[in-house]
């Protein structure tokens, strides 16, 4: 055979960016270069690297001196492995209707991890002690799942943020029961830099027991992390990894792009730019006639109802996506790579469009 | 909150190299360039990105025009996506008592995919038309799980490599009796420099339907692929991998990996390289006296046995595994960044720990 | 050893009845008549019997000349098996929140099948249309577990049942969005007796894919069947039945409890009896002053919201269930051995405890 | 509706046996009988009965003051609630590859328990320490499932009976090592005849922690019991049995029939016979010349080859299966029903074909 030398070429316009997803944004630089920082010689595989080893001090910083960091692949992993480590094979898991792990990972807790959902139809996404009553019962029932945790999720996906206090009352809450607290953090840095308070103040000091960390949509290119806070609330966290699929060879890839994101403030300083996008998003639809925002705005989402002919027309010239096509609902989602003038941009194409 | 710059740093040595395994390499810098060639801008997320579309391209040149190529984190991932996309329900695999599926998966098979494995030993980790027949039976036995897929290993987990013709035969005994034949490719480029022939003449060209393609061990940081050449073969890839929490969101990231392997060379290259490592440190100990090497060194991998004192105390030279520690036996891998003095260094360690 | 000759003695007292369940009851005696018919001799295992095959004819005279019945053990079971025999490994079943499948079998569809369920809350247990479309949507998207199934109770948990018009509206609803139709009909002998219609009238007539047919309740010592009306609807029931463990060796003392409910009328004698004595409990607690019925009397349940403390002391004269403890709601059930004399003296004793 | 009134009619000839299967046999009349004693009256469905109750003391007689009995529906059913009930998710079982639960299940103990079984070739169905050692290994490599149970068949697959000090050398090897033993006794009560001791001296007084108890082929119409000896080597029976979907609602009719068989000596008089008659079947054939006694005829199995002809001939005269067919390997099964004039015939009938 002879080879021949190419390149992996540039196929798409990186000058182009909208408002579907913050997944569709890239990387941001200093994650890439962190890449380049802990490559080159042999590293132990399957996360007995140095860079997972520095991880834990890291995340030590953000969420105290029990957390325990076990990197994984995406989100879905990152909860379902969690929520399997958290419960029996008889278990059940409280969370509201509107979860990700109940509408968008396509029966991966049900299938992959056998596990029984317990739904709650909350206005907000948010779920509270009153909710939580509605499905936390009947623990001694052979006939029925055994609730064993309550797993929200910091903000929701609904662009909602609990307070601390919201949290705090649904550990004790739940813990009051016998049941034990997943945080879903795909967004927590969001949340963070909503409530300008560290990580810490809504998680291990209110009593979360474990919490899905959310890298990818902060500016890595993949990378969750399962932070065990309490090492009581699970069981053999990295066999379940394992059999999920979620463990990576070459882990120091995983934990050095966590590592650039919370060693120091990019995750804060990516969380807050794209906060304030949106901010900027809303600020700037809220007088225009016929637009009406749906939900605070607290993160980096805005959702809004307008006529549906406007909103086809919209993207035609911007990507976003429909939440609730037949109401009418779209959801904006900023990222940490997102500029003024995008958003300047799209309120102007939003004015025109609803002009016509 | 007051946000502290700290950008991630080195916590290694970038000129430490052992003989542990090949996915203790990093990432081949050609790699690294390519992911700052994808990002910027936005693309559509979970695998809607020009990235991903190119792949498909140059999965064609590889493994004809039928070939789909869907991106996955990891070989265990890409085997148990394809496993359950080529099985129903009450399907079973028929594979290598050592296959890499039974003995270093975790369970993943049955625990994700509800997969039963019909295992046959086999010497040198090859399966033959006979060995299959061992397991080839029942198939309208409703006591029986059902066999409906032959899933072989291209090279084999003892660093054997198959023929095409062997894998020609395999396929035709498959069809004839209705099963479908999966190739586990981990290390898929090894077997095509050994062979000295290009990837298809094994592949598509002798019936494979479906394979896993390992880009992680031949130099991306992660990332493999399903590649399915005949579509009849399975249902839903898309859906599978989904719920089998194997589905990126930043797909550009992995495709782009895949495609700065095989558009070029740079996949030819780096197993061409590997495997002459593995000769030369072949090479070099076959003369040593009080070791035996074990099976054909076709690939990147050593198998040797020697007096077990030895093999501890070179270990604490050079990391390395024990394969079967109570036979005294190892496994020696060569990695795409294995360099001739690290082969050398390691021949004059083990002349010189036989010596004492 | 020596033998000791000692038979199975009595251990209970057969004149006590009480009204927490009809799988409270025993058997009918002509059931326990039959498996002293279908006793003797060598018969094959595993369903190729004479009774599982007289069985066949049998559920065509209730259900068409299509019906192919697949006897199991219990109602999860048959539930469990038609609901994996109808779905793909990504499907979905639709289903009212107070569904069984949903809230009375351990999480059984989830663990067992990796089944997901779409539920959708409904006040009186039954399904429209409407109710439908809240889950009914997404198809195409592969973060949602795909909805290929409407499950629906015939009568349903709460007691009510639906006309088979209703059923009707559901099958071409969910026929028109590429959705199959489940009925769990573990009490369908009572719904038939309500609407004093054949079974078919509001089953394979009106569009009914697969049901899941009640015998235990019925009067049977156990036994149900799946029957699948639509052959296309599923796929290799024998295979998932076995790997679901809901093979029975002896089956022809399954069958032959069917026939004998279901040959004659045994079936319907028993349904309107055990009908009959809920309308007389209902007529005699509607006039009290102080208990609300809740629900249509339409099956063999009654429910009811009465002062929790006159619950708990009539509980100590007679069995029976609270339904929602909290509201005071309870359920009496009615079985085809309940007695006129039981149901007075429950009334009376009812009446006592409330002037108390 | 009119009704008519049609009992359920014999459609077989109980006359006729054959060497099939001991479960193609009926029920024996004491058991039938039993389960009239049980009828009548209301009882606490789903095992709060009396003769689930009553059960426990039976069992205490035959395996320890400390033995639970959770009846099931079948042996596929005990042995998947058994094997989860010991195991974590991560867990595996080592197990003969000719046991039950790896050819016989259908893959139930993958799918329903994600069990993942280890499995060793054995020659004559048994294990021993030597052989469990080839997979209790890597108990602590998160790449391996974890062997967390030993499970052997009493008798064996093959008709072949441990002796007490087999299983205790067994127990006391897999303890040591931090695993338990699991014994399915499907045919508990053939190896206790055969052995002429109480089933105890081979279970609970050796160490085995859990067993699998048949009552189907001893003369049940069906029900099987887990039999929990030590209460800390399980968790959650009565959840797993219902998540399994083998809990029966009317579960008077299980116990009854296990005590009808256990309460007395009808489980040995029924092992003592059929064991008899296997006996007296490999007595007849021993002398026929060109046909060769397989294995040690120890049960109520008689495993034998002869030519392919005469088997096949033969078996339009006595139902019997192939075991290998391309060996010519026969299976013929004793019952507790079979007959002297039964094998006597059978073996006259072999002579001719066998002359033919």
């Amino acid at each position: 055979m002879r080879a021949r030398t190419t390149a992996a070429r540039a196929h798409h316009d990186p000058g182009t960016r909208g408002f579907a997803s913050d997944n569709y944004a890239g990387a941001h630089p200093e994650v890439l270069a962190a890449l380049a920082v802990a490559n080159g010689g042999h590293q132990i595989a399957y996360g007995d690297d140095e860079y997972t080893d520095h991880l834990q001090r890291v995340m030590h910083g953000h969420f105290g001196p029990t957390a325990q960091a076990f990197p994984v692949f995406n989100g879905t992993g990152a909860n379902v492995v969690a929520l399997q480590a958290m419960t029996d094979r008889w278990g059940a898991v409280i969370c509201a209707e509107s979860a990700h792990i109940n509408v968008d990972e396509g029966g991966a807790p049900e299938r992959v991890g056998g596990l029984k959902l317990l739904t709650v139809p909350t206005p907000d996404g948010k779920l509270t002690p009153e909710l939580v009553d509605r499905q936390a019962w009947g623990f001694d029932d052979e006939h029925r799942a055994m609730p064993q945790v309550v797993s929200i999720t910091q903000n929701t996906e609904l662009g909602t943020v609990y307070t601390p206090d919201e949290i705090r009352a649904l550990c004790e809450h739940a813990h009051e029961r016998g049941m034990k607290v997943h945080l879903d953090g795909a967004r927590i840095s969001n949340a963070a830099a909503f409530l300008d308070v560290p990580m810490r103040t809504f998680t291990n000091t209110v009593g979360v027991d474990v919490l899905s960390y959310g890298g990818t949509k902060n500016g890595a290119i993949f990378g969750e992390a399962v932070v065990v806070i309490d090492p009581d609330a699970v069981r053999e966290m990295k066999r379940l990894r394992k059999l999920s699929m979620q463990l990576s060879s070459k882990m120091r890839f995983v934990s050095v792009q966590l590592e650039a994101l919370l060693a120091g403030d990019l995750w804060l300083r990516n969380a807050r730019h794209s906060n304030a996008m949106a901010q900027r998003l809303a600020d700037g639809v809220r007088g225009v006639d016929g637009v009406e925002i749906l939900h605070p705005v607290q993160a980096n989402a805005v959702f809004a109802r307008l006529p549906h002919d406007v909103s086809v027309r919209l993207q035609r010239r911007f990507r976003f996506y429909f939440w609730d096509e037949a109401a009418g609902d779209v959801r904006w989602m900023c990222a940490f790579d997102t500029t003024e003038d995008d958003v300047d941009a799209f309120v102007q194409a939003l004015k025109e469009e609803m002009a016509r």
